[in-house]
């Protein structure tokens, strides 16, 4: 279909393929119109249905965005504008340049120029920051016949029109109810009667990583925002908190890896942008790593007594850092997914600690066998390095386990604590063990 | 008011918690549930109405499902079938045991007991596992009025009526309209006229995982499901994919620890099982890391001539695992995002490479002025150990960044090859870097 209108285009049939474009996905557009000449989109954004325009043009790259408002007319500016959602139009704004904006800001009315305003001022990660305005609303005192008419004469460009809001003279949020408990209804039945008053709202300061736990929980398609004063200022749909979850999600991963996060596309991202965000952490562990320095320089004559010890050094911290991140990325995720609460510390140590017991004898055993009868290692060093190999494993996962959940109940971020910090616990104290370990069993 | 109804229930006054029950919504009674007696539930549960005892079963543990089914007589378990959305009964259904299964089983109807018995046959992350049936469907040649009416006599158990579905006398899919738009058209017009054929579909068989792709592509609520004559079979809502959302982020970040991933939760798994998760890779890096000793020991020699170079290893090899894992987690979170597709891999490798000798030269000159200035390390033995960081970092990014994306053109599991892989190249390679420097430079 695709290759299909881009022949058209390319033969200057733009009736044509006009006439296949309106029968696809405004999404499917969109990326149609990332692959061709700019002159030839302008064309076709001309001949374009108002509404199938804005359509594409919401889902259009920043760029391709710009370069269309930096060449239509004002008054083609006002066409989409009146098509687009509030938070569409919000979405695109945030990433325009200063001259952009007031191009745009230029041709919209009063009340609509506020609006925008307002909504610019939500902070990024705030419920007002995903909300848009385009719900219905209603009185109780509406019967359902006057409601079912109010729909018809102001729904039309309703984002989500199913469910409707019924609020008082001073615009508080009474209750809801939904497009289809209307049509289900007799027409004579007075909302106050059939509207659900139970209704779970959101404030307009409220973390989006709440809102999304909220969706999740309630299984909801959209809620209502409140201000402070309970009154009705917008609505979430739930197709902007699926981005919200790939967001959080991908942001703890960062985390993880030990990065500052970023919402980036990485392909979009320029290269001193994304080395900024890798070199703080890298270097924070690399001096942090000179502890595990100290500690072998300390037993350097020791080490030089038993050459063979210094071997097994990677092995033993590479085991530990592994042991190490499958419980804390466990954690972290069943804290971020709200699977676990911090009180559950206990729980999670006397697990870990259980778990962290059955790998760490099956580890050293299947070691043993390996370093004792194959490569032949003296039984005593063999000893040494495999009971080092199980206080490891289980050092590691019982730290790994619980930093997380002690970062969380200190109000820091458990998915930061976890890599850096554990794994320069889990090494310093792995060096240490092995070493007294060494001196000990060897006499060294 | 959780507070408030649990006392009420303390004090037997079951009619005043029924009507403090009735106002609140279902997810939290149904949390509340999990706090009270056992023998309370079963009280409040029988004189609950029947729409919202069965909406509360289902968003109960399988703990307590599995009590109260076995719990009450065979009329009430119909009662619950009958209002519960199907989807939701195979959900419970697949986390029972067979005698409780077939109990259920018993108290449906031929069709029903059909069609969950096929249900259940879908593979576990497929799109036929993630549907439901409760949709509209409508034929074209109907006027608007008739579509409401129909929608009127059948709509009171559909999950989204907001969609219906326009097919022909083989149930083949012609079409989607909106309640909306048969609210705002005229009561005249005929279906065929306002209908939307442009219509995306999912297959029963696709990947659950490329359905969420779907919906985030879309911004879709719902989506219709077809077999492979294109005959309509169910709908997938929204609400299911954000679990499958957050289920696919999980597993990534389960794999890219080192770990079998699993969908149970952590609190939930028994210490055997997530051992068991845990053990193969760990043995894996446990064993590829015996490279590491062979090169250290082939090394020995050098080693013992020069013993401070045994004092940064950890230090080489930290930072390394770090530079890397940095990049393999943005990498493998882009193409699971679809930001990035298999076929920019010279562009992540280009990139890679420019932001890695930015973090490379930097980490190098603060490693320097630190062991050179402070810890008055020989200078030979500086140079060593910086040109060795600076290539550990380059390999280490570059590796990681082009690993996950060589193994998604194999149709190898991105998050799999990741951490395991890239940290046995890199450790085995930086430490014969380092080894090869030293023996250059150093002359031992």
């Amino acid at each position: 279909m695709n290759k299909i209108i881009l022949d058209l285009i390319e033969q200057g049939k733009y009736a044509e393929a006009r006439k296949e474009i309106v029968s696809i996905n405004v999404v499917d557009t969109a990326q149609l119109f990332e692959e061709m000449d700019k002159q030839k989109i302008l064309i076709l954004f001309r001949i374009l249905p108002k509404d199938i325009a804005s359509g594409v043009f919401s889902h259009m790259s920043n760029e391709l965005q710009r370069y269309v408002v930096e060449s239509i007319t004002d008054k083609e500016i006002q066409n989409i504008l009146d098509e687009l959602f509030l938070d569409d139009t919000i979405d695109f704004l945030e990433e325009m340049p200063a001259n952009i904006v007031k191009k745009v800001l230029k041709n919209t009315n009063e009340t609509t120029r506020k609006l925008i305003n307002q909504f610019l001022n939500y902070p990024d990660d705030s419920a007002g920051s995903l909300m848009t305005i385009e719900y219905v609303d209603l009185r109780k005192e509406m019967t359902v016949k006057e409601a079912l008419e109010r729909i018809r004469e102001t729904g039309v460009d309703k984002e989500i029109i199913n469910t409707c809001y019924v609020i008082d003279s001073n615009r508080i949020l009474e209750g809801i109810i939904s497009l289809r408990k209307l049509i289900l209804s007799d027409s004579t039945t007075v909302l106050k009667d059939i509207m659900d008053t139970g209704v779970i709202s959101i404030k307009t300061h409220d973390d989006q990583e709440d809102v999304a736990s909220l969706f999740k929980k309630y299984d909801y398609l959209v809620m209502p925002v409140v201000d402070n004063e309970h009154r009705l200022v917008g609505i979430v749909t739930i197709d902007d908190v699926l981005d919200v979850i790939d967001q959080e999600a991908t942001e703890d991963l960062q985390k993880m890896a030990a990065m500052q996060p970023s919402e980036k596309e990485y392909l979009k991202t320029s290269v001193l942008v994304l080395a900024k965000h890798r070199i703080p952490w890298l270097l924070i562990l690399m001096i942090s790593a000179t502890f595990t320095g100290f500690i072998i320089k300390k037993y350097e004559s020791a080490l030089q007594s038993a050459m063979v010890l210094a071997s097994f050094i990677p092995m033993l911290m590479d085991t530990g850092g592994n042991a190490g991140s499958q419980s804390s990325a466990l954690i972290i995720r069943g804290l971020a997914l709200g699977d676990m609460k911090p009180h559950d510390i206990l729980k999670v140590f006397w697990k870990e600690l259980r778990v962290s017991a059955i790998v760490g004898i099956i580890l050293s055993t299947v070691n043993f066998l390996r370093i004792y009868f194959i490569e032949k290692v003296d039984i005593l060093v063999s000893v040494t390095v495999c009971s080092t190999l199980f206080a490891i494993v289980v050092l590691a996962k019982v730290v790994g386990g619980v930093l997380p959940i002690i970062a969380k109940k200190i109000k820091l971020d458990p998915a930061i604590m976890a890599g850096p910090l554990i794994t320069t616990i889990v090494d310093t104290v792995a060096l240490l063990m092995y070493f007294t370990a060494a001196t000990w069993l060897l006499g060294i």
